[in-house]
């Protein structure tokens, strides 16, 4: 048994805990806001996040940081991106001793276009640990917390810390298997969430499922595209954390990045969907990072800029996806043929 | 305004039918059934298999082949897999003049492991045709028939059949985009039904959407693997015609192999279930042939097995599901990078 901080108790965090509690760790599960922590505690429910199952007895819910990271063998930040770096510089000043650091934020920062390990690095600096692990994969926090069969991926730089992680939290019924591609396992994770919000558009305005296997398949590719000059391997994206995660998002209406596409095909404003929906909708950020990365790079993204001009420029959602099903396409595959072979060319030399 | 024969008056053979009749073409769809046949011309519906449109005025509907593909430019193969040969038989008997040839049937030979267009040029021989044309793509024919935005391609080894093609299905709700690569089309659409009878099952045996990803996640990968052994492009099972169809094919109730898969798992038995759906699920026989070619190639295809043992053994979907679940698995991506990698030198070369 080991003692294992999970900070942020959002839905996703909450499974995360439920995981590890099952496990027989002694998990401490940290909220910044005191009266969630009581209201937690004295409930057995998070009523706001995941009301569906009962928070045991054995696990501890607190908003007293240093309480929450002493003695642990692990750490996992379950935030939403902006709220990583001033986490990060709290954790810095009551952290004493060295710990995995494992996180399952799926984010990239909009002004820096960093991944969330990079800006954990950067604030936490490489004292108490070693590698940053990242958990990631086709996994609805609710399904997670009925222990529904869930497979996810532990990337990290570090095997010692990423056999760590797979240690902590593999079951029978939640199965995590290592990966050393931490670049692609992030940004497939994040840029995902723009299609989803797509997939939610389209179904928004009504169209089928032809059409929406058609945003999905189109949206992978100028995914892996963007990735891979990122430093991706462009075969990430079509794994677990990839390709997997994009058809749960895409498909289930859990997915908050499908709802507030869903939403806005249906003519709500952003600001007023955002608000309504009461949750982080990581898409929206990561939307407009992408697009402007896409931009810097001179990389084609004709999904991500349509959802960008919707987002933030209020375009209308039929119009640009009528012009993306109308638009003058290359031959499918040419594009990702050369980017493939460039990359394994590369490898061979 | 051409005349174009459709040779099959299924779901899909009615609606590509639909199509050409939108595109202003004079359609002429073929049913053995003379029974049939007279009943769609009497109540201009199609009752068994797509109910919910119009059969136009204007599109006839006849169990007379001969007269059927007199003077046409095009015909168009929408058959069950096991029908194909026979239809060739007949059409090379009374089919004069040259045209182009079009199928739109996902299933594999399972005695000879032959692709539906190898099939097709064994029993009508080339006199007649250039090349033969594969039609594929994430398209259920309810969506197709009332509209909804759909994109295809059209794969043949020569660009004036496949440009011909094009040609007559192409609308502003029906995208078609051309395709060198006839193996993976043709495989990609064919094996993903197997993936599909799985995606039923795991549904039908009350898992969730995580667990649905990584078959399908792991499906994908395995059918690309038996494709790129069978002389396919591995990039095609990435696109449209693969994990796009898949898509399709593993997340919706439309699908008849998701509810094939979704039926065995609640404990039906395979024949009363394909009596009881009275339509061809291809997967059946295509998880037969695979499962046999994948042994012969000596490919690993766990899912494939799986289902094969489920569909003629009796195996325990929740048994066998499980199995997979739990299964010691290889880092996710190795096998692919050796196979991706293998076959860009190969180019390069």
């Amino acid at each position: 048994m080991e003692k294992v901080a999970v900070l942020g108790a959002g839905s996703w965090g909450t499974a995360l805990a439920l995981v590890l509690n099952d496990n027989g760790h002694d998990v401490w599960l940290w909220t910044h806001l005191e009266s969630h922590a009581k209201e937690m505690n004295e409930t057995h429910h998070n009523k706001a996040y995941l009301n569906n199952v009962e928070i045991p007895e054995a696990m501890t819910v607190t908003s007293d940081l240093a309480e929450a990271v002493k003695d642990t063998t692990a750490l996992v930040f379950v935030l939403p991106t902006k709220a990583i770096r001033p986490v990060c510089q709290q954790v810095k000043n009551v952290l004493d001793h060295k710990v995995t650091i494992i996180h399952g934020t799926k984010g990239i920062e909009p002004e820096t276009f960093k991944r969330v390990s990079e800006m954990m690095e950067e604030e936490l600096t490489h004292n108490y640990f070693d590698e940053i692990v990242v958990l990631s994969g086709p996994s609805h926090a609710e399904e997670v917390s009925i222990k529904q069969p869930t497979t996810v991926s532990a990337s990290s730089f570090s095997e010692t810390s990423a056999t760590h992680a797979q240690h902590l939290f593999m079951n029978d019924r939640f199965r995590v298997y290592t990966n050393k591609d931490v670049v692609g396992v992030e940004l497939g994770g994040s840029l995902k969430n723009i299609i989803a919000l797509g997939a939610g558009i389209s179904d928004g305005l009504g169209y089928g499922d032809n059409a929406k296997a058609a945003l999905v398949t189109r949206g992978l590719a100028e995914i892996a595209r963007l990735g891979t000059a990122m430093g991706a391997d462009p075969l990430t994206f079509i794994g677990l954390t990839g390709i997997g995660d994009l058809i749960v998002t895409s498909t289930s209406q859990h997915s908050r990045n499908w709802r507030a596409g869903n939403l806005l095909a249906k003519g709500g404003s952003l600001d007023s969907i955002l608000q309504e929906m009461g949750m982080v909708v990581e898409g929206v950020r990561t939307a407009k990072a992408a697009y402007h990365l896409a931009k810097e790079k001179g990389i084609d993204m004709p999904i991500t800029s349509g959802i960008y001009h919707i987002l933030f420029e209020g375009a209308d959602p039929q119009a640009m996806v009528d012009q993306l099903m109308t638009r003058q396409k290359r031959p499918e595959t040419d594009e990702i043929h050369e980017m493939l072979k460039a990359y394994y060319l590369k490898q061979e030399n």
